[in-house]
């Protein structure tokens, strides 16, 4: 949770004038996202979420992710809808930060997701991958496997003070991984980060997905491995293998999973694990000091990796099944 | 700002259910109170704010505070209402806290107050003080004259650390308070705590009154005093005769002060700002260390006191101005 901006009455409410959405009501920080301020808007016309972005988001990566919210919407994604303001724009600045109006998205997340969530997630995913196939803009995946020899660089020896050994097993996955990481799999626009705080549910039925702030231009595959691990492991960090075989099939009833994909994600998965264990170790290691953050654990996603290291094909994760 | 505890979208939405408010939509923790955790629902009714408990809020007093509101709503005051759940009860409990719902108070507390919000929320006190003449329940003020002694012994000699000389100064307010702190003033339910984030704005009209839960039974001047202490200070911590003036003159405009309430002020604004005094004090040297509230600082209301040893009318706060 965050809320790191204040912003005056005053200058929200001409913040507001500048688009055609009503007056403003109220304003309200909300505890939601780690990297940016939001704040859930009421106007005589309907809820908005503003964001300001603060410093972890690059500034030049905004028409990327705003670009995409509207196209994925455009094309039948439910997602929030970046609001054009009567100049025609969609970034702004307020409080000397990057600011941009999207729609409101009703929906809660989930805390503890089940296998019905999980078809829904992939089921969500697949068409996500569908509506962005013809999005125009790209954007590399900073933390893909170049990405994550940086971090592990920065970590360094330091990682042994977190698990023993964790040292010399990140160098060895960088290795494996560097050798073998899939560089010909369908790709296109991934969210990236479909977390379960990314995606709403109304009654149990999925209502749209949401923060498309580490979206960019990867293989369909590895976002479909970074759900299973952050979908399918229980809190004990045993794979259910039924909530993975929900996802896969939800996924492969929107989008047919091709026969290289599917053989590529035991890898992928592990690839996954490790970039959620190295961005967590730097956290953990040299994140903010600031307790509004807690840094989460990185040793579940040690676990996790363990579990990929003994996958031997996409049937250890309800493929096929 | 605060959101301590967190709830699960199931137990959030079978709580919803105990009331006849429509279907929860989503639920957003809100950066709002640093004493009790917030929720902003939408239902497909409407938006309401679900408030949990926490320990600082003494369950006993809830009925009060509840009750309160709902009374004076009832009598026209504008403020959030709480919803009674089909089995009639507005108190219930969810997460392990007591927990209520209440109607959503459109509007936005005011950074920068001007002499206009001032005349406003001097009229809106008064109302409130008319609105809850003829409340049944009442409630002693625990942060009055006794209630100081005990906050200044809390701080005791390490009063001094936080400004040289303060012990001292504090031992001397009380007992000049305890000597001459009026004790025959028209008195009724109070708001204790009507500061700028308590009240909320539209377009530069008050919208409507929030936080209830100092609310007591005491003199309607010594919440008039707190609200001088609250609104008419600059920046400087010098008192801005043209805010008080605007404050007084709309109390008076609803309900008229009597004499002795006016010759009473200068006291009662003395008392209000040593209350504040304390309580900052106490919570500088014993709050919990816990960076999601951050204490403010007592000096602000050092300087303020300051200002009240000098004054020796009603005049010198802008009344019959």
């Amino acid at each position: 949770m965050a809320v790191y901006t204040e912003i005056s009455d005053e200058e929200l409410t001409d913040f507001v004038a500048r688009y055609d959405i009503g007056t403003l009501q109220s304003a309200k920080g909300i505890a939601e996202g780690v990297e940016n301020s939001n704040f859930l808007l009421h106007t005589t016309k309907s809820p908005f979420i503003l964001t300001l972005y603060e410093k972890r988001t690059s500034e030049s990566d905004l028409p990327f992710f705003l670009g995409l919210m509207e196209h994925l919407a455009a094309h039948g994604l439910s997602c929030p809808v970046p609001v054009h303001a009567r100049d025609g724009s969609v970034l702004h600045r307020l409080a000397d930060r990057p600011a941009a109006m999207v729609t409101f998205l009703e929906g809660m997340d989930v805390k503890r997701p089940q296998a019905a969530h999980c078809g829904q997630v992939g089921m969500a995913l697949a068409q996500m991958h569908e509506a962005g196939a013809d999005f125009s803009m790209t954007r590399p995946n900073a933390l893909s496997v170049e990405g994550w020899s940086a971090l592990a660089d920065q970590a360094g020896a330091r990682a042994d003070t977190v698990s023993e050994g964790l040292g010399t097993l990140i160098a060895d996955e960088l290795e494996l991984m560097a050798s073998r990481w899939p560089k010909d799999l369908p790709r296109g626009v991934i969210h990236a980060d479909l977390f379960p705080d990314n995606v709403f549910f109304i009654g149990g039925e999925l209502s749209g997905l949401i923060d498309f702030y580490f979206a960019c231009t990867d293989a369909y595959a590895y976002d479909i491995a970074i759900c299973l691990n952050a979908w399918c492991f229980e809190a004990d960090d045993s794979f259910n293998v039924t909530k993975g075989r929900a996802l896969l099939s939800g996924y492969n009833k929107v989008r047919s999973l091709e026969e290289e994909e599917a053989q590529a994600l035991p890898l992928l998965a592990r690839g996954a694990s490790l970039r959620f264990l190295l961005t967590r170790l730097v956290d953990w290691l040299d994140g903010p000091q600031d307790a509004l953050v807690k840094p989460k654990d990185p040793r579940e996603y040690l676990k996790r990796l363990r579990f990929h290291q003994h996958a031997v094909s996409a049937a250890d994760y309800g493929y096929g099944g």
